[in-house]
Formats: structure tokens, C-alpha cells, sequence
């Protein structure tokens, strides 16, 4: 046993190998000691300090952007085949099928490209994220404010569960890496070894500045203890060990924020309107058996409670029971096996001894949990489907972490949801009907417990991604018994990460903290037009002020005339006259910006090469026959493109009357050549 | 003693008075009992039961607009002459001064009219709130996401501090009861006579539904024992008292979430470029003064950490020094006294120690804490400021609760920045500055250490809120040592109590459960065109699907002629055939959308009364001449106004080319009136 290689930490800058004995991992299926586990001499604080001074600083000198293209790099990596080979054929030590293996690396790999792409899709080019519009603080506009979101200069430690060695290590890392965060990893002991290799290939290839990303493989000691203001931990495993991190003093009155994910009991509840003959019985059905089988049920979103209309229960035992004898428990590098083993012999001690507790209100309907199954050396287990009692409490309380679901029975909507919510908070809650009303009632009656909902039925069900899937664009997390935490929904996961601070002060100077240009403050005109100049030379302010131009009755009547819009209030004058809010004929909204562009436009071929968008356009003041319309254009957000040779420039428009009155605001959005 | 009057709490439904004999509450300035007060007989678990079983279903049953109409009539009633009048006079029994009341009396009603019409404004007139864009989940457009924000069916118990006794009531209570939440408002004892009052005229007006506002006077007991998932905590007061909460099982295990807002070392920073000679020593120096001096200092933004550069020390100690001469301090009911006691002379010893505490590593430049000022029953302290000596640890950890501050002298701007962070979180920092770099280095360096920061220079000073004033539209909250909370922040404040749910499902089920007519679902055209439904008739999903029009290259010459619009890639063959994302002549953008209008108009008057603005255009394939577009115009979302005739209409606007190709994607914002 001793043999076994000892998993290393990388901290502090090195690989660090414990000299301790530590603990034997053992392989899921064959129970052959795949490594040895121990922090044991890991400097801990030196990881802490690492990370801080020198990961860090690292990071934040990087933009959004740059960040985002680092981790595009590192999806990239992982997606080489040699590499993925290594890690698929590692990952069936941990008792999952290669099927379980892809929702762990190939789904760990797509968050980290999919961070990426929305970090350069929905973030700045820069450091600062501005959070909502500018809030106009004074009559004058001499005090507004601005709300941003900055980065902490603290460490991100990622405490993660065995199920999924890979993908709780890259969707922690992403959204951390973007807000401007170093990390430590804290794999679960059980499946550590996997995690290892990955961050290991991770670091072999330079990608990652250094002290941006490290690894403790074993206990976490008193890595919290060295915690302090600014630093958070983000934990994903069992109620029992949250509840502990919870109480640390760090937490409690060292300012350390903590989030957490938790196992949940889970439900999905069967519509009253479906009937066995419908096509969402099946989907319901194959869903829960899905739930049960992949990852052998060792998923904090898998289905445990199965909500069904009484009518209903024993068909959808039935049809439960018909579906599971076709998963066949086994060895996982065996093709034909549906159901792998557990991640270990405790662990299924543990699903065991909460099969116990349940069947003091329930009954077995399906399975055997003590059955000898395949290899005695392999922690196998057959799944297990149970038949609540009437007002059973252990059903909503009790979670067997592995293939166990249980039917319970409800008679009205209402009732369905009481049930769902007797869960105290789930990750995730499904939905199967193809009754808008009864998606509607069940849903809005069960969304304040869930962090996601799926609603399932034919006409989505051939694309959905399924029950037990955290998507990256979606919150990952529930209230109460899920832990109160949220990951991922996209840049939602990365702002989490960051401090949102509001700003109050004078517009010039919020342009000169943001770098967004604010309403209000200077308005740079030079000689040069600004769609003269590349990105290189464009500053946030440059601005065009135009001519004026009026607008004349002949104006509106041929723009009608040649658009089609002879909407009355442009063509109508007696009618005109009666509409409450313009008195009399206007111009149309689409002409005033029509003319605004050909105002402040630059003809010649230059760096503004298309202008692919307008935003936020308000028409505020009519503009009628007579008036005379004159515009200020200027630069207020530049994003150049990583992967392009232009980038995207928003324009502030005010159009203005002869009285100065503001008669149209919006933003123009172009596309300009970098040089 | 026993004569003073028992404070009363509004508890299930009707006014309890203890009979216990209670807690004496003084008057601040003559120490004359005001109230007498004891939590002791209520029954708490029925006061949880009422706000859940009563007060929740009966908010819940209002839209948002709904909600923040009734909060209107509450800032109406408390704006009356005779009651503002009333809650002024009792105001001085606290020490409060004229000026100090009006911070939280009228600052309370304002944050009430602000939420209120930021409601209206920002979110839908209807129970759940859509959050971001609606999520592509695949390719074939059936499986899609939508985030919403629904109410929590529990409870929000407010616990508040002594020293903001209408304000803090007020500013917890809007944004929850705009959530859907019941509140139990718990004030700290020392002043809740101020805050049952305020109560009180709000109960007996009948404007809130029953069961949606409580009162406990007194000590909250086993409160939270009664809590579970759903209900809430937010509170406001010392870290000490927010440990313990922490700490509350419920809090720990029961999924009760918890916000908190505690006392901070706010610093102020004077920038390097600042002289003796400038506008902004002036100012900064009139802002410490005031914040020293306004509720005697007794506010968690006040500022607590003067910190200047090192040679302005001695400068802004004798300008400070010059003004607090002029501080009088007295009984608040006299005009001439600008700094009332403290709350209470318990409250006074607490400074006193602090101040102690200081003394180790600071010393005593202005002020004799210990010196008797005015009535010997009164809790009144001299203001005093200290000037830390070189690594004073103390002045960062020490807050005295009171009309104290302590002078700090720095280097260099990252020594300020470093200075600040010692603080270990603050609800507010500011920077006084006319320089944007000094402004942009300091501000992005302390802003992950607070929840607000104010620059302040010559510009805005005039319009300037000041240090210490939260607004209802800023976030009000710190990272660390100020509790990791955050309050108001206009719709921010109201979010924070829903459960953010992501929702996935066919287009169809998603317009069903959001309200709001979501990409890719039924669009229900009909014989008569929506644009001739008023506000009653139309239904989300009616569509208009016009023809189709061509677009010649006749039309895009008038159109630059006409427009002045002659960018080369409409006019120039040539040129535009060099352009790399066009290859040729395009149609302008504002063509294709002033066309389009054309396309789906309808020109009659009828229920549609304005055009006043489009959102989120994108054009997404070049039209060249030849091309030909047609329109699917779809009512999306409705929100009737509460206080017109009228409502907003938002259409979904897709304009296609012959192909079936999207040319351009926008959202059409219009007024239609409701009958």
C-alpha cells in the first residue's frame, strides 16, 4: 500500500509531496489503492500569502478580456485529445462510466469556454465593471452616481465535493480567475487524484500567470484560519461540513464571505394533466431513472423525490421499475454498464444507512440495497426505488446519496407544492406537463425554493439538457437546505466574486474612475472628426458637434410618403391634433435619428467600419415642423477585440432642439478598426 | 417612574402591552423617563404566524405597482404637517437637533417616495421579475432559460439601531413590503418610542394590509427561533450583536438568511494635490466637522479616520479644531445647539472607554471627554479629536460611537490606499480631490474595502449629499467589518429579498410563467391588427405579420440624399466593396428600421398613442438592393400605469429578409391606452 504515489500540493510556487504515510484512495471498482493522500506539512500560509502577493497582482493586472483568452487557452488544453484520454481514463478509477466521465470533463471544459466567450461578450475590455445606469443624484447633474464592481485583492478557496473532480474544480476556477481572484483548490480527498492530473496539465503548460492557481490535496488544516477581510471559501459537499465552516471564526467575525452548495432533496413533480398515454409520462419516467443511474445517483441534483398524481403512483412504479432493469450495475470500463460504483465502500455504508431511515416510512419497491452486486472489493449498489407512506417525513428529510429515489403520491397542485417545498430548498426542481396553466401554478408555487426549474415536456424535451444539469449561463445553488449559495449564471458568477461599490461625484471625475464616459462630463471637440481616428488614437469623450438642421413639414410628409408610416400623428393634422400627447403633427422618431445620422456622420472611408446597433433610444421631446435639430456624439465606452482587429465603440447621442431641449437620447454602437 | 407610559407592540394583529414593569427609557438631554419598555407576554410565534399566514398572502396578492402605490400613501401620511410635527417634537426627547431629525424623519419619508417610484419605473406591474435576457440553451431554439425573481412566502424581521428610529425602520421595511414580504420590525429599545409612534400612524391609517407590518417593542427574545427557510433577518447594529446572530441556529442550519449593516471605520482621505489654498481643504475639513457633529456622531457612516498627507496634518487639526469651537453643545431644542447628547449616558460611558482605549496610541488635540457640558442629567459629551501617533493600530479597530475622530497622516497615495484597507471594510470612505488621477488611483484602490465612496472637490460639492448620508438609489453596506450586507440601492434593495430561480423550458412555458412573451414562442396573429387593441385587449403574443417590401438601390440613394446620411458604404460602390463586413452597398440601418415601421403601422388613431422608444437594435444581415424585408411585430410585455389612462407596450421586433434570414432585432417601446 505504501507504495502508491503520494498526491502532491502545489504551493507556493512548487509541488510539494507530504512525507507523511497519509491515506490510502482507493479505486471505486476494484478497491486497489490508486494513491496516498496528505497535507500533512503543507505550508499553509505561505499558500495564502502566495497567492495574495503574488497570483493576485498577477491577475488583476490583466483586463477582463485577457483573462477571458487565458482560460480559453486552458479549455483548449484540456480539450487535446491525449490529455482528455489521460483524464477520461483516470476518471473510471473513480467508479464513473465514460458517459459520467463526459458530463465531469467534457462539462467542466464547456463552463471554461463558455466563461470565457461571455466574459468578452458581456464584460469591458478593462478592470472596473460598471454595474446599472448612472444615477442622477442632483437637480443641477453636478453629483451623480455610478455603481462598479472592482476586484478583490484577496484569495478564492474552492472546497469541492468527489462527484465531479473536474468540473467542481474549472466552474469554481472560471468565474474566480475572471473577477481578478487567485484560487486554491481543495479537491475532496476520495477522488483528489483526478483533479490532480488536471491541474497539473493546467500548470505543466504555463498558461496561468503564477500563485493564480494552486492545489491542496488533503485536509484543509487551517487554511480558513489564514483567512481574512476580502478572501472567500466556496464549498460545495454535505450540510454537516457547511454547517462547521459556518462557525469558523474566520466567517463569524474575520469578514471571510462564504458560499455554499449543498446536497438537496431534489423533486420532480408530474403534472395533472399528463396521463400514462402522453409523451411526458415517459419523459417524467426516463428522467428519474436518468437521475438514479448516471454518476450511480452521486449528484447534489439528482431527483430524490418523486411527486406524483395518486392515480398515478403505481404506473410510475411501474414504468420506473421496467426502466431500471435494464441499468446494469457494473464495472464501469465495461460498455454495457449503466450504473457504476460508488465513489467508495463508506459511501455506500452511508447510502445504506439512509435507506434504513427512510424505510421506517417507506417502502421498497424496487432493488435490494444490500444485495451483493459484481466485484466485493467494489462498492457496488443496486438502485433502489421506494413508495412513501402517507405523511412520511423521512422522505423530505433523508437524502441517500446514490441510485435511490422515492414516490410520493399528492392529490391537488396546491398539495404538490406544499410537497416540494417540505425539501426546506433545493438546487433544482422539475417540472413535467404540457399544460401552461399547471406549469404555471406548480412552478410560481415552487420557485422560491429552487434554484433552477425545468420545465419538461414534448416540445422541449429533445433539446433539454436535462434535470440534473448545472448549465453555466444558469445560477447553480438553492436557498435553505441547498446552502443559500449561488455559482455560475453566467457573468452572474463572476461579479458574485467582486466588490460593487457605489460612486458619488462629479461626472468627470466618475469618467476618470470608470473609464466609461458619464453624462455630464467633459466633451473633447478637436478639428479631427472622431470617426477619423482608429482605436489606437479614439478617447473616451472625443465628440462631433454638428450643424443644425431644420425640419420642415415637406420633411414628414415625404418620409411617410416614401417609408410607408403615415401613421396619423405625422400625417393627420385635425387628428394629430387630438392625440393627448403630441397636440398636432410630428415628425416621425425614425426621421430624427435618420437625420441625426446624417448630421453627425463621417462620409469617407476611415477606421468606422459599420455601425451595428442602437441602444436604450428614448424620444423626449416632439419635434414638429419648423424645429431645428443639431446632435453631440460622443466616444463613451472603446472594447477592443482580442481576437480581431477592430473593436466596439458606444457612442453617447443627444439630439437637441433650437431651445436646447434634449428631443432624443441613445447610444450608437460601431465597429472601429484598432489601426 | 412606574407612571411612564408601556410601549406597546403590534402583535398578531392587534396592540399588546406588557404587564411586566419594564425598562425605563430617558429622555437624552433631562434623563426624564419618556416610556417604559418590555417585550415580556408577546407572543412571537403568533406574530411570525400572522405576518406568513395573513400579512404575506395579502401582499403577495399585489403587483409590484400595486405595492408601491400603498407605499406612496404611507410617505404621503407621514409628510402631513400634523404628524411630521408630532414625530419632530418626540424626535428630541432622543437628543436629535432640528437638523438631526430631519435626517432621519424626512430623509426616512424620501427613501419610502424613492422606492416607490423606482418600483413603478424599473419593474414590471405584475408578481415576478425577469432578471437579464432570456438564455439560448440550444440550437434549435425549443430549450431555452429565463431567470425571474419571485417573493419569498416568509417573513423579514428588521432589527434596527437606536440611532435612526424612523429612517431605519422605513428604509428596511419599503423594499421588503415591494418584495412581497411581511415585516416584523424590532427597534432598538433606546428610542422606540419614536419608531411606535411612526408605527403606529401607519397602522391606524389602514394603508397596509393587515398582517404586513408588526411592531415589537422590546427585547426580540426567541424570535428567531420561529424563523426558518424563507424568512429573513436584516439588521443593523453592532458587530458584536451581529456575531451572536450569526451564530443563532437558525441562522446556522435553518436557512434563515441574514443581513448585516454594523458600525464601521469610515475614513475620510485628503488627496496629495490638495493645499491650504484650496477649495477642497475647506471642504474636507467641513466634512469631517459635520460628520463629527450631526446625531453627535452617532452615525455607523460617520467618519471615524482622517487621514491626510503628512504635512497637512498640523494644518487640518487647526482648521478642524477652529470649527468645532463653533459646535455648540446643548439641549437639542434650543436653535443655537449644533450637537445634541448622546442617545443615553450608558451611551456615553462606551465613547469615554473608546476614547480611552485611543489614548494608548493617540492624542487628545480638541476636546475634554470627560468634562461635564450642560444638564448633569443629560448624556452630552464634547466633541474630540485625536491624532493617531505613527502605526497607531488602535485608530483603525476602535470605533467610539460618538463625536470622535482621530487625525492619521500618510506618505504616498498607496500608503492611504494600504491606510484605508486597515479599516477591515467600511460602509463609506471619501476622497477629497480635484486631481482624477490622485481620484482613480485611491478609489480604485479602497473600493473592495467599501460599500460607498464619496469624492468630493469643487465641482460637486454644491449638489453633494455629503459622507454620511445613504441614498435610497446607492447600495448601503460594507465588505468585513461592516457586516458584508447590502440595503437599498434602489431595485437592488427589493431583489435581495426574492429568490432568484432559473427557469428552463419551450419558449411557450416561459411566456407562460414569466408573463412576458419570450423569443421563439406563439405568435397569434389575427384578423384585427393589435395596434387597435387598447391596454384590456391585447393579449401577450398578439403579432402583426406584415409583406414584404424591396428594398432598391433608388431607395438608399434618396435616403442619403434626403438624410445627409452619405456614409461610403450606401453611396460609394467602390469603397463600400472594400469594407469588410459589408462588400458592397448596404441599406443604412435607419432605412431598414424607418421601412420596417412602415411595414407594421397602423395609421388610424386608435389605442396606440406614441412611439417613445426602441431598445437592444442590432442589425444582424446586411440588406443589399434587391433584398426585400417583412415584419412579425409581437406584444412582448404590458405594464398598464397605475396612475394614467394609459400603459407601456413592449413589442418584439423582427424584420427578416427574403431568405428568412433575421436582418434586425429590436424591441419597440410604445404608450396605449387602456380603454
Amino acid at each position: 500500500m505504501t507504495d502508491a504515489r503520494m498526491l502532491e500540493s502545489y504551493a507556493a510556487g512548487s509541488w510539494f509531496r507530504s512525507d507523511a504515510e497519509g491515506d490510502p484512495l482507493l479505486d471505486a471498482t476494484t478497491g486497489e489503492t490508486v494513491a496516498r493522500i496528505s497535507s500533512s506539512g503543507v505550508d499553509l500560509a505561505a499558500m495564502v500569502r502566495h497567492a495574495k502577493q503574488v497570483g493576485g497582482p498577477a491577475v488583476r493586472e490583466l483586463t477582463f478580456h485577457q483573462r477571458a483568452m487565458l482560460l480559453k487557452e486552458v479549455a483548449l488544453l484540456l480539450s487535446k485529445p491525449d490529455i482528455k484520454a489521460e483524464l477520461y481514463d483516470v476518471s473510471f478509477k473513480t467508479g464513473a462510466t465514460t458517459k459520467d466521465s463526459w458530463v465531469d470533463i467534457d462539462g467542466g471544459i464547456g463552463t471554461v469556454f463558455s466563461y470565457s466567450s461571455r466574459a468578452r461578450r458581456e464584460l469591458p475590455n478593462s478592470t472596473v465593471a460598471p454595474d446599472g445606469p448612472m444615477e442622477q443624484l442632483s437637480k443641477g447633474g453636478s453629483f451623480v452616481g455610478q455603481h462598479v464592481f472592482t476586484s478583490r485583492p484577496g484569495v478564492a478557496v474552492e472546497i469541492n465535493a468527489f462527484n465531479f473532480p473536474v468540473w467542481g474544480m474549472l466552474e469554481k476556477l472560471a468565474p474566480a480567475f475572471i473577477s481578478g481572484l487567485p484560487s486554491i483548490v481543495k479537491p475532496a480527498s476520495q477522488t483528489a487524484y483526478l483533479t490532480e492530473l488536471a491541474v497539473r496539465r493546467i500548470l505543466e503548460a504555463g498558461i496561468l500567470p503564477e500563485g493564480s492557481l494552486q492545489l491542496l490535496a488533503g485536509s484543509a488544516g487551517t487554511l480558513l484560519d489564514e483567512l481574512t477581510v476580502q478572501d472567500s471559501v466556496a464549498f460545495t459537499g454535505s450540510a454537516h461540513t457547511a454547517g462547521i465552516l459556518r462557525r469558523h471564526e474566520s466567517v463569524l467575525h474575520g469578514g471571510v464571505s462564504l458560499g455554499v452548495e449543498a446536497d438537496s432533496l431534489n423533486c420532480s413533480v408530474l403534472g395533472t394533466d399528463v396521463t400514462t398515454e402522453d409523451p411526458e409520462f415517459d419523459l417524467f419516467v426516463k428522467g428519474v431513472v436518468a437521475e438514479m443511474t448516471v454518476k450511480a445517483g452521486q449528484k447534489c441534483t439528482a431527483i430524490r423525490r418523486v411527486i406524483v398524481p395518486g392515480p398515478l403512483v403505481d404506473p410510475v412504479i411501474e414504468a420506473i421499475r421496467a426502466r431500471l432493469d435494464k441499468a446494469t450495475v457494473g464495472d464501469p470500463r465495461d460498455e454495457s454498464t449503466r450504473v457504476g460504483p460508488l465513489a467508495s465502500l463508506a459511501q455506500r455504508d452511508e447510502v445504506r444507512k439512509a435507506i434504513e431511515a427512510l424505510r421506517s416510512a417507506a417502502d421498497v419497491v424496487y432493488g435490494d440495497p444490500d444485495a451483493s452486486v459484481g466485484d466485493d472489493r467494489g462498492a457496488f449498489i443496486q438502485p433502489v426505488l421506494l413508495r412513501a407512506h402517507a405523511d412520511s417525513t423521512q422522505v423530505h428529510d433523508v437524502e441517500p446519496f446514490g441510485p435511490v429515489a422515492s414516490v410520493i403520491g399528492y392529490e391537488s397542485t396546491s398539495d404538490a407544492v406544499q410537497l416540494a417545498a417540505r425539501g426546506k430548498g433545493s438546487l433544482v426542481g422539475s417540472v413535467v406537463t404540457h399544460d401552461a396553466d399547471v406549469a404555471r401554478e406548480i412552478v410560481q408555487g415552487i420557485a422560491p425554493w429552487h434554484g433552477r426549474i425545468l420545465v419538461l415536456d414534448r416540445d422541449d424535451a429533445k433539446e433539454s439538457t436535462g434535470h440534473g444539469s448545472p448549465l453555466p449561463v444558469l445560477v447553480h445553488g438553492g436557498p435553505g437546505r441547498a446552502g443559500g449559495g449561488e455559482e455560475l449564471g453566467g457573468v452572474r458568477g463572476i461579479l458574485h466574486h467582486m466588490q460593487r461599490t457605489a460612486i458619488q461625484g462629479s461626472p468627470d471625475m466618475l469618467t476618470a474612475i470608470t473609464g466609461r464616459w458619464t453624462t455630464g462630463s467633459q466633451r473633447d471637440v478637436e478639428d479631427v472628426h472622431p470617426f477619423r481616428k482608429s482605436l489606437a488614437q479614439l478617447q473616451i469623450g472625443d465628440t462631433v458637434e454638428t450643424g443644425s438642421r431644420t425640419i420642415t413639414l415637406d420633411d414628414i410628409n415625404e418620409f411617410a410618403a416614401k417609408t410607408g408610416d403615415t401613421f396619423y400623428a405625422h400625417t393627420d393634422p385635425e387628428a394629430a391634433a387630438q392625440n393627448p400627447i403630441f397636440g398636432g403633427i410630428v415628425a416621425h422618431g425614425y426621421l430624427i435619428v435618420s437625420l441625426a445620422a446624417g448630421l453627425f456622420v463621417e462620409p469617407n472611408p476611415g477606421p468606422v467600419l459599420a455601425n451595428f446597433g442602437v441602444d436604450n433610444l428614448r424620444f423626449l421631446t416632439p419635434v414638429k415642423a419648423g424645429d431645428s435639430i443639431s446632435v453631440q456624439l460622443t466616444a463613451k465606452q472603446i472594447t477592443p477585440r482580442q481576437t480581431a482587429d477592430y473593436g466596439e465603440v458606444r457612442w453617447d447621442c443627444l439630439v437637441t432642439n433650437q431651445d436646447g431641449e434634449a428631443v432624443a437620447t441613445y447610444d450608437v454602437l460601431t465597429l472601429v478598426a484598432k489601426e
